[in-house]
This record gives structure tokens, C-alpha cells and sequence, in this order.
């Protein structure tokens, strides 16, 4: 076979006809190719999938070698692949995966960007990020129901399940916040964003995440107060600076149900807009003195986390989202800053305690109608979880498929080895078209280890303890997923992280039976040992009711 | 079974009746037991195996149930252990791993010593080292082998393929160091191995390693004199610092022929003794200020690597046995400390390039005569290996078994799966009376990352890149191998190294020949491609000749 080592318009081969000797192997062949999807990929001809320089092969001769060799693996043999480069092929078995991908590990003395990028210079390593050099990205839908997860978490906690007539107020309306007002709808709430930037409004009332626009904080608190009193979801983008409104608000005695913030906090130069200035005027002093910018920009972070802290004292429930203003309003003299939580230990970690993560599953077929049938499936399965009904129905009509169609929702442990199964069934019996690939992100309950992000603030101080993501990797190999990956780095960038990731293949076969059984429970019974030993008592009760073996605390 | 979580004396047990419900699983019981074997490890009260703070199992409590865990573990089930203690078990299968263990593994940014001890202190942490905490460390014979090929290729390098009438000067006779004065007098040389704790030198004495014990520099040289003039080999144990004795040496004028170091200059609090201390003072102190400690530790190692490099410019051939002095000293400002090389470029990498490296095997049955049969096996497969003769041959004259009876050889690609099968042969067949346990040092062809150490000056400059460890890993696994580990921080310290390890049990059984072969196949195959990946000509043509598959060039 020739070898056409240039960028090209990558796109998966859709149906039931398959190049490869197996469905697994056609199916890593394929999700590594959808990864590159323009539709996809972010800066597809790079082979950079997302997150910055999140690549899915090291080069392009790379990318056609791995096609090559997937296509001629036998269903015994494993590919290794080292940062996106295809370097081995060795006789394993049937009940082994068959890749088995390792990228970014640096030696920990130089996990660093400098010796990362000097490398990568040489040709010998890749950038991971998470799903990306895993082959597992589906666009992204990711990020709606990562927001919407965190949200129902809120509403779960605070408001009987069900964001309907409270109001949440936050800030930042750009490319991750974005996704807030309609994860907020989607949660029957309403919602008041703060966006200083009219253009990132009405890119998001043009894609139907967010409803209306207005200038006025009178009009933004009339609408929102009138939709509350009617029960109506109802997301509405303010134009105004966060550092002005919020003390505004604190004056008024309006006090939210819900306060959080996106604005980009951990980027003081580029991120943020001090009190005062227009979009213009910052731009100005951005360029003329950067310094003099980042001391006021700071000053109105410390003003902005100060109204947060008030809010929360009248009553409303206030969290960070993972944009590091609580540390910037410490470094500027407010003391109590960390006094409301982060947003993973406050509403992510309670379901990373019950093995529940960002689940996924991709239909290899490219038929719409075979996601649509899990969606049915899904619902069938668990027809008490009201938030996950809400969210299929909406993903539904609000969410448009990127490359091959996917879903995805958190799901816990139990409930994704059942679906699963169920999946595996209705491709034996032909109701679902072709193969179905199962997945995940790296940040998931039992899989990474980022002492910034996933693993802050845990409850005996193993943040730094990454032994587990290493685990996580060994036992999900161990019980036969069909690919299987460790990565450093994602999310937070190098030293900063060591995650795994896996994805195991519906392909109706009684084989796939046992390896989704297996791999869909330890998988997430990974999450429930992490939290369990972290001293989590819902994850002692997760494993005590579900019989996850934790031979130190005799279960 | 009641647990009784206080230090006392272990000992493998011995014969066919096994108490676990399968050979692998008893293996482990076996190993981790041995490992822990007053005869085997350094400090058994504490789980010390060697290696400083190389432990076997995070505390007695963890010990005991992992034990308990063992016994009870399903043939389709996998024990996970983290950083020493069990916190997982889960159905996997058959041909997968019966244990997975990851050892003090932290996220990058926080790898170092500093954050270690803390969480060691709270007790979330254990180091590892490389077989200590995988349970396939086997005594000094371990090192023996390694220590004397090294001597043996130095000599065939410096000395004419011998080391008769040659000085060889070196500190440090602990668990590994320990090995160096009988791998020396086995090539026919002379050396002193200065030794801060005179127990240590007793210890070599009684099991024939080390020759004399004397405590003053000056008898020490005129017996040296005395043996090298008369091409007589002659091993003295010096009681003193290196820190001291060396600068003594230098300023004396002596010029020995090669200088080494291993004292556990890897771990400044617990691995070395500052200048001036006693062992008791040193004690004292490191309880007391292990900042200080620290400070005086380096400190002492910045003149102990001075006068190494002193000796170098007169004459002497000097190299780095692996303990990262070199690193430290050129911390505290010794800018030259890279000038001598590290062993591993020096004299073993073009080993690593055939697959070979420090292959083992242990006889359950605890009987000698089962190894000495395995000894004959070995010479009747590879009839045409004079140096392995000559090396089996020493071995049973001078090697004292230590625990359950164990061999170790460098073994390379081919050779191991062939050696593995033969012997499997002979355990279904009766001819040897119980299981053999065959596993490997985590120093080996393919599973380390280490810049310091077996990775130091990559052709490639790929020094860093860690992936391939975690591929080891992830394909001993995949392969089936009984037990794999992944390890940060051995030989090295914390910050410079990621490895892993494996063992694959020969019970006799058909599943056995299948794990064995392709375990046996997989794991120096990894040496291939990662040395082949790097450039090296010699793991191109081996691959070539023995048919391992690197897709990227075209084998
Ligand atoms: N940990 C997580 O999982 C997670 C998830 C989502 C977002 N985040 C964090 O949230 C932040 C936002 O991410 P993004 O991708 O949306 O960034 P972005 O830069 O695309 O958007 C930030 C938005 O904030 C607006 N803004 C800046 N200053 C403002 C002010 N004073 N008042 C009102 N609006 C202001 C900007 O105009 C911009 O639209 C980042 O810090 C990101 O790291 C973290
Ligand atoms: N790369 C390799 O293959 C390899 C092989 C063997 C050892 N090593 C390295 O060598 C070192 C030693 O290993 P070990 O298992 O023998 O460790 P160990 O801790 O058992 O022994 C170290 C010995 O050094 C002595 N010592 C400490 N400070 C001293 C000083 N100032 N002067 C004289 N003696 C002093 C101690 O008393 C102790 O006996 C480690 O760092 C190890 O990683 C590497």
C-alpha cells in the first residue's frame, strides 16, 4: 500500500463494511479518523483535535502507518502506540485490547512544557490532551452536559432536583460558559449571564444556547423575575461587566439561588475586563500597559469575588468554576475567598463517588436513528432519572451531531455496565445497524489525578496520588477493553495531570458480552475504590450497596 | 481469620500444598513473603526490602490483608494494590493479571521527596524502589549478576577482559552495593568498598560476599597493595564515609584503577550519611531536622563526587552505578559532576538492544536442587554461552541462596520465552517438585525511564520520554503475565524514573505455556522496539533477525 503521508480531508467510512479483520480493530480505525473530522476536529490538517494542541497521531506519516496496521490486525495482536506514533505490534489474545496508547509521559523532573515542546520539536513526542490521542472526542456536546451535569448536581443538592423557579446568576458567556444559560434551561431554570462582550451574546442566541438579550439590569431582573414566578426556563445574557452588576445586585438585596462565574479569571490579562473599561478602552490599556491592565483587572476579580462572598452570606449557594478568581481575590487581600468550594469537590465529586463520569458512545455505522434507538434504550433502562430524560430530550432537539453521531451522559457504576449490555443486545439482533463504541473522557471518577482540577481538596490530602489513573490503565487492560490509554498533562497541561482513558466495543458478539461486563464495572469501580479510600462515605455506601470490593474497609 | 497487624518474622512457605486457590496467586503470597524474609530483606520489621526505604507492603495491616486477599482471590479475579496496600478487587479473567500494583506514583509537579514524605507520614504513600515493592527481589544474588557483567564488560573495555591486578574503589555494601565485592573478586580483582555501618560489612562477610572487614584507610591499602601485586583477588570491607575517605584517597595520591558508588545516594535523608555523623548521631538527626539532614547529606555528596572527578583526572576509569550521586552534586553546584558516565551507556546498553537484561527465577518448592536443575537446563539450551557457564558455575560455588532458591542470568529476546517454556516443561512433567516463579528487575531492556540511569544519553535524545514504560505495563498485562507493577521513583529517587516490572508464573499448566510465551516474548521485545525506535543499529538488526514488529520502519 502506498504511503500518501500528506494533510488531507480525513472522514470515517460509515456502514457495515468493514476494511479491518474485526469490528474492534475497524473501530479504532474509524474513531481515529472521526477525531480528524472537519467536522470534529478543531484544526484537522495539524491532526489537532482540541484543547490547544490535543493531536490524534504525531505526524501524518504516523496517522497512515496506524491506519495500515489497524487493517491488518488480527484479533490477537496489539498495536502500541507511544505519543502518537504506531511502535510495536506483539501477539497478545483475543480477551486483550488491541491498541494500547501511552502519551505525553514525560520523567517526572522534566514534565515540563519546555522539555515537551523541545521534544516534540525533535519528532519524539505529541500532546494528548485527553480524548483527543485517545480517539474517543466527540465535539462538543461534551461540554453542554458537563455543565448541565454540574447544574442538575446543584439542583440534585439545593432545590429538590430541579432548577424550575430559581434563579442562577454568573458571568462569562465565551467559548466553555457559553454552554450555561442552556445547561440552566435544560434544568428548568432561569438565568442571568453577565457578558461583557454583546458579540458573545448573540453567538449564543443565534446557536439557541442562550434566549434573550438586554442591556438593562432592571429589564434582565424583571424578566427573570416574572419567569421564576411562572416556573418558565428562561436564559437571558446581560451586557455588563461582573465587577460593576454583581455589587449592584449585593445593594439591591436580590439574592440568587444559584451564583457561579466563567469569565476566563485565570488569564488576569486576557481573560478579564476591569470595572469601568469598554471592550475598547481595555483593549487600549491591554496593549499600552500591561501591568498597570493585570493590577486592575485583579482589583476588580477581588471586587467581583467580594459580591460572590456576600451573596452567599444572604443565602444563595455560590461556587467557582474552575477559573481560579477565589485565588486571585485571595492574592489580593480577600481572605475568605475559598470560602465557597470549587465546583468538582462542591457537585462533581459526589458522582465521581458513585462511579458516575462523562460517558459516551459513538455509532460506527454514521446512522443517526442507531444513537436515537440507545437514547429509547437509555430511557427504557432507567426510567426513574428524571435529569437524564430531561437531558436526552433536549440533546435531542438542541443538540446537532459532529462526525459520527454520539451521545453522551454521566452515568454511574451499575447503570453502565447495564447499558451496555443492552447495547450489545440490540446490535446482535440487528436493531442497531453496526457496532457501537463505548467510551469516555479522562476526567472521570477513577482516572485522573490533577490536584488542580479533578483532585482538589481531597478529603485525606491525595490530591498528588497518582497511582490510580496508573491502576485505572492496568485493570481496564486487564478485563479486555478494546483500546487503552494513559496520558499527562490533559486539562491543566504538563506536570499538572495523569489521566486514563479506554473505549470497548459493542460489536453483538458474546465475546463483547463479557468484555463490556468487565471493563464497564471496573472501570467505574475504580472511581468508587478512589473515593472509598479517600474516606467518601457515599462512596463506602456506593461499594457497600453495590458490592465493590475494598478489602481495608472489609467490603 | 483474625489479623494480627504487629511486626514479626516471615517466611515464604515452602512445598506442593498451597494455601491460595490457584499457583499464581500462591506465588505472589510466596514472593511478597519471601521478599520480606529476614535472609532477604535489610530492615523486615519496617517491610524494608532494600534500596533504603523499599518496602514490600505500606504497613502490617496492609501486609495482612493482602495476604488474606491472596488466599482468597478467584482464578478470574485481580488484586489491586496502591502504593503497598490492597484497595481493589475485580472480576477480570483467566489470562489476565492475578495482582496490579502501582507504587508512589505522584502527578509530575508534585514528584518530589518533599511531598512523598508527607504523604508517606499520613499514610497514603509507599516507596516501592523497583522489586521491593513487586515482590520478585530475590537477595543480593539479584544485583550479583548485574554487578559482575558490569565489572566484566569495564574489564573488557579498560583491562584486557579481566581485573587481575587491577584496584577497584567503591562505597556503599547494602542490599545491592553489597554485591560488589564478590562480582569483583569474581573477575579476578581487587577492591574496597568503603562502609559507613560495620553491621552492613559483617553481613557481606558471613554470606561469603566480601572478603575482610578492616577500619582504618591504611590497612586497608597495604592489603590491596599486597593482593593486587600479587594478581590475587581480595575484597576489603572499609568501615568509614565515603565523604571523608575518599578526599583522604585523592589527597594521598592514590590513583585506584576504577571507582564506583552506591550508597543510596538517591534518597539524601534515609540513603546517606553526611560527613561527621555517626550512624546514631545521624539518626538522631534525621529525626530531629530532616531539613538539615538533607542539607548535610548534599552536601557531603558534592565532595564525595569531587573526589570522584579527582580521581578521574588522575587516571582512574569512573563511572555512576545508578544512585544519582552525579545529579545532587551537580545541584549543589559541582559543575562537572556529568563528566564520568553513567554505567548504563557505558557498559550495558548494547545489551538492552539484544532484549537482554537482569532476567530471575525462584523455586517455590523452597528446594535447592530445583534450581540446580534449572541451572543445568540453562547450559543444555544454550550450549554455545561460555560466559553463561562460567557465570553458572561461580553462582553455585559462591552464592549463597537467600530465602526461597533463586537463579538469576541475562537472558535476551528468544532466549527468555525458550528458557521460560523448557522450564514450564519440566514442572508438568514433575522433574522439578513445584512451580517456578520467573520474573525480572524493573531495570531491564524495556521498562524504564529513567534520564539519570538506563535512559542517560539516548541516541535520540529521548531520555525523558516515559511512554514506553507505561507500554511495558499495559502489554505484560495485556499478555498475561501474573503480576505487573508500575513504579515511580526507583534506584533514583522521586522525580527521575518511571518503571514496571512483571512476573509470570510456570505451574506446569497448557494456560502457562501460552502466558509464558507470550509474556516472555512481549517484555524484552519492548528493549527491541524502544532501542530500535531510538536508532540503535543493534536493536534494528534484531528485530530484523528475530522477526519483532516495528511498523514505523517497516519490520
Ligand atoms: N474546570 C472546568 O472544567 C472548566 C469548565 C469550563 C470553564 N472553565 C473555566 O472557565 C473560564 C471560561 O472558559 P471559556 O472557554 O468560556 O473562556 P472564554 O475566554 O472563551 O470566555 C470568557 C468570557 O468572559 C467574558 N468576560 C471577561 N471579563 C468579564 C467581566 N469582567 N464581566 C463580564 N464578562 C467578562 C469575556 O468577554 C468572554 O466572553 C476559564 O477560566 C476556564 O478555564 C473551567
Ligand atoms: N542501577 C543499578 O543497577 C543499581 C544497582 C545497584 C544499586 N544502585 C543504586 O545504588 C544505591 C545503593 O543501593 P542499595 O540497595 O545497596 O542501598 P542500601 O540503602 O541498602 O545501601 C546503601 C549503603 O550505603 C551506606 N552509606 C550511606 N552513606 C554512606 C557514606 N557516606 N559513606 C559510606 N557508606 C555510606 C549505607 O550504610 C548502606 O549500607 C541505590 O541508590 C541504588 O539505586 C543502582
Amino acid at each position: 500500500m502506498a504511503i500518501q503521508s500528506e494533510p488531507r480531508t480525513i472522514r470515517a467510512p460509515r456502514g457495515t463494511t468493514r476494511s479491518a479483520k474485526g469490528w474492534v480493530q475497524e473501530a479504532a480505525l474509524r474513531m481515529l479518523m472521526n477525531n480528524l473530522d472537519p467536522e470534529v476536529a478543531e484544526r484537522p490538517s495539524d491532526l489537532v483535535v482540541y484543547g490547544g494542541i490535543g493531536k490524534a497521531a504525531r505526524n501524518w506519516e504516523s496517522f497512515d502507518k496506524i491506519v495500515e496496521c489497524l487493517k491488518d490486525l488480527e484479533g490477537d495482536e496489539s498495536l502500541l502506540i507511544q505519543s502518537g506514533k504506531p511502535v510495536g505490534i506483539f501477539k497478545t489474545h483475543p480477551h486483550a485490547p488491541r491498541v494500547l496508547i501511552s502519551n505525553s509521559v514525560l520523567v517526572p523532573a522534566f514534565a515540563n512544557w519546555d522539555t515537551f515542546h523541545e521534544l516534540d520539536k525533535k519528532g519524539l513526542m505529541m500532546f494528548g490532551q485527553m480524548t483527543a490521542g485517545s480517539w474517543i472526542y466527540i465535539g462538543s456536546q461534551g461540554i453542554l452536559q458537563g455543565t448541565y451535569e454540574t447544574f442538575a448536581e446543584a439542583a440534585r443538592q439545593h432545590s429538590g432536583g430541579s432548577l424550575k423557579g430559581t434563579l442562577t446568576l454568573t458571568a462569562g458567556l465565551g467559548g466553555m460558559g457559553g454552554a450555561q444559560p442552556l445547561a440552566v434551561t435544560m434544568n428548568d431554570g432561569v438565568m442571568i449571564g453577565i457578558e461583557v462582550d454583546p458579540k458573545r451574546i448573540e453567538r449564543r442566541i443565534h446557536t439557541r444556547y442562550c434566549d434573550v438579550m438586554v442591556e438593562k439590569l432592571d429589564e434582565a431582573l424583571r424578566l427573570a423575575e416574572e419567569a421564576k414566578s411562572k416556573g418558565r426556563p428562561l436564559s437571558i445574557g446581560l451586557v455588563g461587566n461582573a465587577a460593576e452588576l454583581l455589587p449592584e445586585i449585593v445593594k439591591r438585596g436580590i439574592v440568587p439561588d444559584f451564583v457561579t462565574d466563567q469569565t476566563s479569571a485565570h488569564d488576569p490579562l486576557n481573560g478579564y475586563i476591569p470595572e469601568g473599561y469598554s471592550l475598547e478602552a481595555a483593549a487600549e490599556l491591554r496593549q499600552r500597559d500591561p501591568k498597570e491592565y493585570v493590577r486592575l483587572s485583579k482589583r476588580s476579580m477581588a471586587k467581583h469575588v467580594q459580591a460572590m462572598l456576600d451573596l452567599q452570606k444572604q443565602g444563595s449557594v455560590v461556587f467557582d468554576y474552575g477559573n481560579n478568581i477565589r485565588q486571585v481575590a485571595f492574592d489580593e487581600g480577600v481572605k475568605d475567598a475559598f470560602n465557597f468550594p470549587g465546583f468538582v469537590p462542591a457537585y462533581i465529586r459526589p458522582l465521581f463517588c458513585e462511579g458516575k463520569g462523562p460517558f459516551r458512545w459513538v455509532a460506527l455505522s454514521g446512522d443517526s436513528q442507531d444513537i436515537y434507538k440507545t437514547d429509547e434504550l437509555l430511557l427504557k433502562l432507567f426510567p426513574e432519572n428524571q435529569a437524564l430524560r430531561r437531558w436526552i430530550t433536549l440533546a435531542q432537539e438542541r443538540v446537532a451531531f459532529q462526525g459520527l453521531p454520539a451521545r453522551i451522559c454521566w452515568l454511574g457504576y451499575g447503570e453502565r455496565a447495564k447499558f451496555g449490555l443492552a447495547i450489545n443486545e440490540m446490535v446482535r439482533k440487528g436493531e442497531i445497524s453496526a457496532p457501537i463504541v463505548i467510551g469516555r473522557d479522562h476526567l472521570d471518577s477513577g482516572s485522573v489525578a490533577s490536584p488542580n482540577r479533578e483532585t482538589e481538596g481531597m478529603k485525606d490530602g491525595s490530591d498528588a496520588v497518582a497511582d490510580w489513573a496508573v491502576l485505572n490503565a492496568l485493570v481496564n487492560t486487564a478485563s479486555g477493553a478494546s483500546w487503552v490509554s494513559f496520558h499527562h498533562g490533559g486539562g491543566v497541561g504538563m506536570g499538572y495531570s495523569l489521566h486514563a482513558g479506554m473505549v470497548v466495543v459493542a460489536d453483538g458478539s458474546e465475546e463483547a458480552d463479557e468484555k463490556l461486563s468487565r471493563v464497564l464495572t471496573t472501570d467505574p469501580g475504580m472511581g468508587i475504590i478512589r473515593h472509598a479510600d479517600a474516606g467518601y462515605d457515599k462512596a463506602i455506601e456506593t461499594a457497600k450497596e453495590r458490592g465493590v470490593r475494598v478489602p481495608m474497609l472489609g467490603i
